[in-house]
């Protein structure tokens, strides 16, 4: 069965109060030159039937209406996974 | 700056409710086609200097330590970013 993967990511402009805690912890366990870390989702929707254009358009439409919020997140990107998983 | 992108996901034997109730408000929303949503997680991570394979297994380690659990959670992929965003 097809996958599709969106990603959704909060705007630049939105601060990541997760983000910040994840980049202040990973010098404390060791990990160095790593300046900034942001945090988002992804989702994998498994879609019945095949993927073509207006289905992707579909699914990037419910993503933006269902799977984001509008004001404060962007939708990254919306594609079709590779077989391998 | 070189930016590498972590995506986690759970475990394909752990339940996902969140993914369950995205799944379920989907076809109320008008949006069929779609059997099933899980829900993960995807970092964006902003690295000093040069990324070389040293740089993204160290990644790779801080994803699997901080980033992700590892009793749930599987690092799905640790790649850098396409200068594009």
């Amino acid at each position: 069965m097809p996958r599709v993967i969106v990603d959704v990511m909060l705007k630049p402009e939105i601060l990541d109060p997760q983000g910040k805690a994840v980049a202040g912890a990973l010098p404390r366990l060791g990990f160095d030159g790593i300046s900034s870390v942001r945090q988002g989702k992804r989702f994998e929707l498994e879609v019945d039937g095949t993927v073509d254009e207006a289905k992707l358009a579909e699914v990037r439409s419910a993503a933006e209406t269902l799977l984001s919020n509008p004001v404060i997140e962007d939708v990254v990107s919306v594609r079709v996974a590779e077989e391998t998983a």
